[in-house]
């Protein structure tokens, strides 16, 4: 298969990247140093990433951000960044890629665990991560051409307890490559509208 | 209780009205022809209609909408409109009204049964649902002066079969009165966190 990753160089997108470059042509997608650079808050910036990639069997994305703020300390302003990279970022590579994935292929993208379990300062994420899963569940009945969607829920993975474990206090972080797992499955495997949990 | 709805005069909103305006002091906010207007996809009106409004005990949201559109016909412009309103106009209602509801006061949204039972068209509408629930119960760990946030997720309502029924097939439409009684219990009960589903 031809795998576009954005995010590829992150701390779980380098171990979605080796569990995949295995077996398939790998394209990596980022903001900067990679195949092909891409800024998710701007669709005129995915648009001219799929154009200069073409045609793909699978999109991963495991990029996009949002700010960690005491939700009294969160204006709508500062929840802007969850808007416009976490939540929108993900969506609009579906919206806008749709017609680049061949047919029988798939899009995953990433969620989070603060949805499910969540942590102070995490609301501007979980809200994010909470719209793509329903976005993806809702959508996956009606992909065409035979198209897959699913996303991935990891936990806090171990490769960034240390810079920031402390925002989860008591949980139990997982390998990233435990959730690079889970892409896999969700680009060849044959199941849709999942979220997988990697808790 | 000194309690502002917003959207009073929608379908939902004015059987929410209805039963809280026999032991309540209800504010009418909406885009016309209330006590107050408000536009919720503007921080601007929000911030505006706050400051007429002033303190108050608890902050009912019954409004926001989004496009009903295939997935495949989908574009990142047509799904602003759920993320600018149904998404962004419910989650500013909070960040910007935060400071004038009284301790102990509460927040209540609204999402709806296509995030957990999908139909053709609703990915939009799913996406604000699932963020607006994430939000809610991540951001209830952490609100301030002992404010709790609810928010309520409908089924399709009795009153709305005839015009947009043929969306829901094989729904069982439920009467708005209620799940107009979940919104008096995030109002007058004491949880916080909660999705009140009324299916």
């Amino acid at each position: 298969m031809k795998i576009l990753i954005v995010g590829a160089s992150g701390t779980i997108g380098k171990e979605i990247t080796y569990e995949l470059e295995k077996d398939h042509e790998i394209i990596r997608a980022g903001r900067n140093g990679a195949d092909v650079q891409v800024d998710n808050t701007s669709v005129e910036s995915i648009r001219n990433m799929y154009e200069k990639v073409g045609m793909v069997d699978a999109v991963i994305n495991a990029s996009g951000g949002a700010n960690f703020k005491p939700v009294d300390e969160l204006t709508p302003e500062l929840n802007e960044k969850g808007i416009e990279s976490k939540l929108k970022g993900q969506i609009n590579l579906v919206l806008t890629g749709m017609d680049y994935v061949n047919d029988g292929g798939s899009f995953t993208l990433t969620t989070g665990v603060m949805m499910d379990d969540p942590i102070p300062m995490g609301a501007s994420a979980a809200m994010a991560n909470g719209g793509v899963k329903a976005f993806v569940k809702a959508s996956a009945i009606e992909m065409p051409r035979g198209i897959r969607i699913n996303c991935v829920s990891p936990n806090i993975v171990q490769e960034s307890w240390e810079r920031i474990g402390h925002l989860f206090a008591g949980f139990n972080p997982v390998p990233a490559g435990k959730v690079a797992r889970a892409f896999v499955k969700s680009v060849e495997g044959a199941q849709t509208g999942q979220n997988y949990e990697v808790y």
